[in-house]
């Protein structure tokens, strides 16, 4: 008998497109018998020149990013079937703070020819399995060549109803955020440290808050519902979504330092380097909306009753031109960059 | 006065993120006084965590396609706006194959830090050149620093009834074709053999062709208005993208060989090499339907009618199991892959 190659060491160079796809296919439609053939509804998932799919709800949206190693993703930090859940709750994020639902993923890939099966398999397990709690089915994609590894996914889903906008704020707003802040900057400062895994409980907290972000899609939905119509995500840290916010409404805004709701392993392992973080920190993938006091508090207690995650008043929008964000302290007095930034502190 | 940088002079990682946002939405929206305003219709562009449209229309219909450097395209080969157009007519032109008519276009760059924005303008132009052709508008996408040059290109439309579908083919179906074939493989012959530019017209004429193909968008509207129902784009070249057809369609295929329609210039310059490079040569993006011959014939009479490109009959669809495909002769006898090969003659 020949010597044949052991499946798990194959790699994408290995088989071609057309094997690639369906390898692929199965993975996002296990639980279909045929994952080329048109759904009941005549819907169109992978293997024709495009996707097709219908909807009875008013709006569509759609997201796309892109990820590029060595530039947004380290494989050395992260395994594949963390980048491909991570990848995906990006999208997933910028659909939530909409006020949308998410409903279909297309996933493009840019590979090495020596990038192993078994490695594929894992993104997209990674991918599959977000997707699957929160209802969303990859129908499409490309998957090409690349000397450099990226991924590309776009997210299409539904709003019924006008949705959270970043212009749509006005000066006496409150601002307030979901969950908590710093979370996955912590995370990233204990890579950047070394620390890949931990046996200590807040480090593996921090590490999944990065590499795992999970995206607000039901409260995303519930913010909308309550009436509210100005949000955003939070990739870039509080400090500089907020002014994003503030820019697209034409207004300023007051960031309140004492109430930032600091995620708590990140206070018990950086001490008093926790709220500089949570400051600036990125990529939490928190929402972040504006609205008047009322709806604010209706918003805080729906969420609480529907058991989502909370949501904390964390300044207001003020009458500044321009954009103009301040940090106040609790007498709403301007804090200075040094007062809080941890540069003059010891870790 | 200080000496300043010339902006013609000036690269992507001169200017921000945001500063790159900007500039390409002005090229995108030239027209508009804010290209971040939502429109009047209450659907927003760029700027916010994702674009929004609404439809009437039942199916939304997605595809989406990557190009990378060296992989895909060779800048040695083509300009920016060249790629630009090239890039988005790939996408509209798998829209059309499904017969519907593409609407809005999403548009992810990986670039160089190095690259000049002026490249990025004409890449952008090229774009924004045949979408307007097409009613096709730049709503949306992401930019990213990335080692190579890469785009990736989503383009969403509308489909107004069932459309053309790779698997709706049967049995005794006419093969037919749009416009002609071979004119994209042969401009690629003469870049291959270093011919970039040219005097001659017919090696102007094929270079276009390899450089600026153009969509059928229109044909794929009229095919499946006059109730086709199985089609495709030629992206691969018409054997390889017949035999997917037919193996969607669970049907073998007979292709003739004799009235393959040949772009003539390719014949002039290529002599009796021209008819095997229109059957295996790739990226015609013509469009290749299967239907009852009173189907293909009503099809033929109103592209004419509408002065769209003519619709040629180059073949049938067969009982044969497995997606077996045939090139034959007039009296069907099947031609051995020698026979319709070049590689035994000299040009």
């Amino acid at each position: 008998m020949e010597q044949l190659a052991r499946p798990e060491s194959q790699r994408v160079a290995d088989i071609g497109e057309l094997g690639l796809i369906e390898r692929l296919a199965r993975i996002v439609q296990a639980d279909a018998a045929d994952p080329f053939r048109p759904s009941a509804a005549g819907e169109i998932a992978i293997g024709d020149d495009a996707a097709v799919w219908s909807s009875s709800v008013r709006w569509q949206v759609l997201t796309t990013d892109a990820l590029v190693e060595g530039v947004h993703f380290r494989l050395d930090w992260t395994d594949w079937r963390a980048l491909g859940w991570k990848a995906m709750a990006e999208n997933l994020s910028d659909v939530a703070a909409m006020g949308a639902g998410p409903r279909r993923a297309f996933v493009t890939l840019g590979l090495r020819g020596e990038t192993p099966l078994a490695d594929l398999d894992e993104l997209y397990h990674g991918m599959v399995e977000i997707d699957s709690e929160f209802g969303v089915r990859i129908v499409g994609g490309d998957t090409v060549s690349s000397p450099v590894t990226f991924l590309n996914i776009s997210v299409v889903g539904e709003l019924d109803g006008p949705g959270l906008r970043r212009g749509a704020g006005r000066a006496g707003d409150l601002l307030a955020v979901t969950g908590t802040l710093g979370g996955s900057a912590g995370g990233l400062e204990l890579l950047q440290l070394g620390t890949l895994t931990s046996t200590d409980a807040d480090e593996q907290d921090l590490l999944a808050r990065h590499r795992r972000p999970r995206p607000r899609v039901r409260e995303g939905l519930l913010l909308a519902d309550v009436g509210l119509r100005c949000g955003m995500d939070l990739s870039d840290g509080i400090l500089g979504d907020v002014a994003k916010l503030a820019h697209a409404s034409n207004v300023g805004a007051d960031i309140s330092w004492d109430v930032l709701p600091v995620y708590p392993p990140l206070e018990r392992r950086f001490g008093r380097r926790a709220r500089p973080l949570a400051l600036a920190g990125g990529e939490d993938y928190e929402l972040l909306v504006a609205g008047p006091a009322a709806l604010i508090e209706e918003a805080r207690r729906a969420l609480k009753t529907a058991d989502l995650a909370p949501l904390t008043v964390v300044g207001q929008l003020t009458a500044s031109a321009g954009g103009l964000v301040r940090v106040v302290d609790a007498e709403s007095r301007e804090l200075q960059s040094t007062e809080r930034s941890w540069d003059h502190w010891q870790l």
